[in-house]
């Protein structure tokens, strides 16, 4: 409301009292101004009321919402259904135009302000998150994985020449498909085991650098949040590789925000060497829904280059998702949600341990992965290989979700490429083993749940393992087709463990 | 509610009274079991209170909605802020996998029966608008723009010699673009200037693949709604060519769902021919928030090859959108949609000829296109060539959005490719002129303003240029720039038309 | 946004676009300041987006939405939920104050100024809808009975020795226990039979008067709105009657706002005569949901007195429910209701006729109600008295709602009193028969769907009742009992046609 | 989803994904079913996600939401606003019926259990809160006041010779007016001084009864909840007194459901002697905004009485609010609150005490008041009376809510009764003083908030005191005019406290 509503309001009510309502509402128009100027991520979180008038203020400025608007264009931001236009808070032209994802649309000054504030925002929380000198980044509707084929495609417009990309291993589909999807050949470099962890074979890298000649490498394409036993890569010592050799560093760091150690290396990488881009999931470090990832850097003409290669317009909700999260939290429920996040990473570690130690196993000693862990299930495997996927697929239907076990000897292909022992980042991991994760947002319920669960199967498994049975009827063969642990367990699920005998 | 719920009903209140309602619950699952069985879109639009329940009921399949769920892994579908999670009705963990975007998540056995559903009731609706043929499509969040991209990615490893992708111009940013993303490079093929409109020029297609030799083609890229003096390309014939040489082609039918015309020139190259793809915007025909398209064909195993070709998940935010509206409105919904678009298309075309004719303009004779007419401007850029990028800024200052007025001249670099004449799809076109279209959506109200409105500003800009004015002061050397029309107008909006002496 | 919000967005985007969304901004406000100053309903519905910022303005000024607020009172606006805050827009301190349920609340100047807006508006669409000389009334967040028991409750302190009142028999419960609750004894005035009408008995009316004396005589409590074949009371004549014997007048105009005639008559009846205040139904006249009502008058001071007597606080709930509904349809949108329920009137008029001419019976002729309408079912009745109640009930589980079937001879004690030909307005009417009305909202559809569901009915209880059946088995003593006819038609659903044997 | 659609959706995901949507369907199904099995409000709150869907699953069962519903009633649940549907979750119906508030409507089933659910969610959370053997209950849509004036109107049926109500003195004007409203003479008891603490004088009462006669006194009406130095009426000793002489005992517990030491009164003095009824806001006990009570009993007969009462149906909305909050924050969550707001009591008390001291005040001494708390100004009714008010108004312009500021000698006439010491609760309390209370809901922050900015306006007001002003200015008849505090203190506002000067 302006001076002239609150004066028409002054003469029904109280004088006194809309005073007050005025000076209410400036406590509100305080913290939006402040955003709009510092463009940073407000301390404390914004209440919803707050919120949802800022929202309103901004929808309110595309011309979809102009209430004597007339449109004779082909893309009017009209909404068929007040559901759909409701749920987007009326927010309909989308981000970017034609030549570029952040660029300002003159139809839709609000959405055109909400992508400027959102990108800005995320850049200070990735400053926060330990990245200080980043210098520009930008919100795309796209997952990690097109994310990054975006990248390279956008590398191939100044690096002609070349034909292959090297990428330290990283059993995860969507970042080999990334480099496939975008017309390159992956060059794999295998992990070399140093204790139980898996790291970076950084002499593989320059070695294979020098077979190929710098030009016909397109990029590096590392890696920092994954599944133990592989931990972060050696992103230092890439990146000075990188910078030696001419060649552009691109980094997958997906789920890397919630993390301070995944974080400082990517910036100690930026300061002692090359790191063009890194790009990260929204949803699995913001607590969004799945869709959105940002691309960050540390030059802003390159970055701008990567906004500007994305084709057309683009759905805003990503960002409206993260604009909302980031004022709801405030910098400082940021913080406290890594906080957390860190404790939790502590308490799963310690339950898993008792509990592996528990049933003679082990929880794998890898200091350098700071979200993932993995607990070994060598008695398991060496009775029946199996039990072991029986074991995925007996937590999965308890509602346990996110554990994957992996067993020995997984082979798949890929995009035309045959990875062996899929899953483990490495030919011949020397044991099964189980995965778990403290992921942002876990909470100590989950970890309960989970150690109480797990106890609970692997008595289950064992007592079966006792009665020593058979395996025979079903197909071993599985070994070697397309592995997906989730689906096989559930394939698996009804086969009693009785069938296991054969590998006794 | 099932049978023991409203047993338990019946005790607290008549048991006739509760039967009553539980039959109501019949007739509303009724409606979701014939969409499950049928996969077609309804005749009837569903009310609200089916529509929202049967979305509660999807996003209670998903694991992030277990009541006793513990998550383990690094994306549980945690979401931070209650707003987001409200706005996307819980449905957080997107759609797709890794290896494939059409795929089924274990995790998210809802958000997967949303997608199927969602990607069934659009293949319905695509065959109702024109093309019975077709036997396969997705939904995928990305724009018109960068789902070509996809496509021409995913050829690129069927024909790993090709290098061009052949293109009758179209000036349209993200659609040159798209190839440039891709990594092709585009061969123009100017358009032939038929009476008033702007065709095909299938012998310069023909000539151009014997030239670059077949193998080296990756694809036709051929495009169906477009704004006119343009009208949509000759497709029976260049599917007829592509046939014949073997490459493959992809139809850019952007908005070109909501118009008959458009569908059958698919259907009947589909038919005579060859097309491999056809791409369409949700926002433009569905009428919701910018950031979907659909990628139909009609050999499922392409289709199914560029599904796989995007990397990881993605947002189940525009399948959403496009769930609600067609359940919402129903096919019968939509037809009317459709038929009321042509209708106003009649009525616009009328009012603009009776206008132009008031103004010694005319408006030009393109049959062909089924959407957007263009009425000539030759009186203004008589006297002043300012006069016709002043008049657009006059009609976006007064809240007509989508018109775009076509100055003669402009170029154009994009991508480092520079298109003369650009805006009006060939070097030289006759005459300046402006654009309206009849887009899904449309209502009388629309037309009347605007017609209103440019009444009003033609009158002004008449009366400005009888005073004979000078525009010595203005730089005329705009017209080489990146022209953005809504940009220029604006800037121009400042600028007297006084100025406009010189041209005089 | 204030201007200095705008000008940090001008930073951000181009200042050209802002400045379009600042003047976009100032036409919602243009409405808002038009309300506040007119206090009318504006003639074109507001959209959503206008609504919303409207509600969210007025919120922000409600102390417990203060952003720096602390309260250490005992009621101070808290809410446990946020789906409750949410659904009340956040205005959570009702309306009222101790004193009045109209004052002016120091801690929510927002909810005050809805509480006067919505009242303002109400007046005014009063005065519409047919009585201009109204001069004050308020909304009551209290059904009709109940709000026809606080204006009896306030005339006892102006007639300390009033112990009647006279009113002109209607059978509906709550308008008798609105006197009973409010400690007066009814004398009930049986109406008159003229043609197929039921009419006030004047004379009957100004002999009691006498008889009793007008001290006595707490007012004469008459009615508009009700089910044929009674109609409305005669107003005029009760007016004159009223002030002559200087008698209040209170009119149940439960749900006559939405007919001409109805409100005609009370403008009549102040105009000649005395009215002091008339009530009115929100959800049956504005189709919002149950448990408001509008108690308005032509006396400024004895309306205030009334909402003065009212103790404490009130829910502001019905009066947000009328103001979204008002705003959003706007006089016109309510006209046009209007209007479009007057030509449902003659349609189901139409089609009732020549339905019940089909078997045989007549509709009542009842010129003088223009909302419900009586078609007879004599030939039902001949048979078996109980296939009337039959009838109800087969419609009623064929989900026709609000079809209500009246046998003859039904008896009911309500508080006491017991009324023979209960739901017949009278003693003995001549027929059985069957009503229906055309209230506000009703669709064609609605009239198609009765007609052909009551025709269906109705020949199915033609065959039973050719077959000469028993109703030996079935307890006759019903009629005695307290009737509710939907209660007892759902008794009877299981209940054969067959056995009508007896009366045949 | 039944089992049908479940089998539709194995279709088209795998089964084993769409069983384990089943499994988690029925888990929010068995939460449901417990419900309406016990009636008994759940331990651990709902999550959104079931408590949506129930609320969907019973409005679905209401006959407006019948997908073929044809209603040709004058009553049909028609809603004109999408937006005032939604915000009901489309219950229309309102609760009860012309009989009886509590009744069953065959037209809404879902709307009646809703009603049925609500009232023994109610009943449970009264038994858990400290009255154990209470057996009856219902919402009404009405604030506390109102309901009293019900019960008396209610009694008047019983006790047609009774015109007083025995009411121990509260300062709170709708208490008074509940009775004036019904029309019943309240007979003042005026409290005794014992101590700091104002409590009932019982012989008073005895002799009052004595003196009228037992029959002619309606009924006891006392209160539990006030503002300190009031402390709750000795409920006890009334109890036995309305026991011995046949008189009913209504009590005002409008805030006492908070209070475990209100409650046990109730409790006790239903065991020892005679509480008939006792009414309770929804508002002020349970976070949800005002509108709704609870009335409550041991004699189901009385308290289905008092139900009968209420003429014709009421809004459910005050229903639907307090059973989204009960099923959100479950039994558990509602006794933490309770258990928090006895700890910031404590918190409050003690910061209050200090404060108090360091301005030579004190907290008076009233361990018989459970919430609310008061602590002296008399150093600042020393130098002028205007100091007291003007703290007042410093307080509530600085964004403190529901702090009171109790001056000496105000004079109030409430419906023709005349007040000495109005808000004091007595004639002449020793000493002006500040209230403050903790209620449910309460924060720490709250409590520090509160201090410091008491702190900082009383030094402000001794320091303007110092300057040993003049107020020979104001208006000191102010004093005997309707106080209102708040109203009073924002008028002060302005008047600045150098004109304290007469009264030093």
């Amino acid at each position: 409301m302006n001076r002239e509503l609150f004066a028409a309001g002054e003469r029904l009510v109280s004088p006194a009292y809309v005073r007050q309502g005025c000076e209410a509402r400036r406590s509100h128009e305080h913290l939006m101004r402040l955003l709009l100027e510092k463009g940073k991520c407000p301390e404390d979180g914004w209440d919803e009321s707050t919120l949802e008038l800022f929202l309103h203020e901004l929808a309110i400025m595309d011309s979809n919402n102009f209430l004597g608007n007339c449109g004779v264009g082909e893309r009017e931001g009209r909404v068929a259904s007040a559901l759909v236009a409701r749920r987007h808070y009326r927010f309909i032209h989308g981000i970017g135009r034609s030549g570029d994802i952040s660029a300002v649309q003159p139809k839709a000054a609000g959405s055109s302000l909400l992508n400027k504030i959102t990108n800005s925002l995320v850049l200070d929380i990735i400053k926060l998150a330990g990245v200080p000198t980043v210098t520009s980044c930008f919100v795309v509707p796209m997952a990690t994985g097109m994310s990054l084929t975006l990248c390279f495609l956008t590398l191939r417009h100044r690096r002609p020449k070349a034909k292959y990309i090297i990428w330290p291993r990283i059993d995860q589909k969507s970042c080999f498909k990334s480099m496939i999807t975008a017309g390159f050949e992956p060059v794999v470099i295998e992990n070399i085991l140093e204790g139980d962890e898996l790291r970076t074979d950084l002499k593989a890298v320059e070695a294979k650098v020098q077979e190929l000649g710098p030009d016909h490498v397109l990029c590096v394409h590392s890696t920092t949040s994954c599944f133990a036993p592989r931990v972060p890569d050696r992103l230092e010592e890439l990146a000075v590789i990188c910078a030696n050799y001419g060649i552009p560093h691109i980094v997958n760091n997906a789920y890397g925000v919630q993390s301070s150690k995944c974080m400082h290396l990517i910036q100690q990488g930026a300061r002692v060497g090359r790191v063009d881009a890194f790009v990260q999931s929204l949803d699995k470090n913001f607590m969004v829904p799945v869709g959105g990832a940002i691309i960050a850097g540390f030059n802003d003409s390159f970055i701008q280059e990567i906004s500007k290669m994305y084709p057309g317009r683009a759905s805003a909700s990503p960002s409206l998702d993260v604009l909302i999260t980031l004022l709801s939290l405030g910098s400082n429920g940021y913080k406290k949600l890594l906080k957390e996040r860190k404790e939790m990473f502590s308490y799963l570690s310690n339950q898993l341990k008792k509990l592996s130690e528990a049933y003679n196993e082990r929880l794998l000693h890898t200091p350098h992965n700071p979200i993932s862990l993995a607990m070994t299930l060598k008695t398991l495997d060496k009775h029946c290989s199996k039990a072991v996927t029986q074991l995925g697929s007996m937590l999965f239907t308890r509602q346990v979700s996110g554990a994957r076990v992996v067993p020995l000897g997984s082979m798949q292909t890929v995009s035309g490429y045959t990875f062996r022992g899929f899953m483990s980042h490495t030919n011949n991991y020397p044991c099964a083993y189980l995965n778990a994760a403290s992921a942002i947002g876990m909470k100590t319920q989950d970890v309960d749940l989970f150690i109480k669960r797990l106890d609970k199967c692997l008595k289950t498994v064992r007592k079966e393992q006792n009665k020593e049975s058979d395996v025979s009827g079903v197909d071993n063969n599985d070994k070697t087709e397309d592995v997906d642990i989730e689906e096989m367990a559930l394939k698996l699920d009804t086969v009693r463990l009785d069938t296991c005998q054969d590998s006794s």
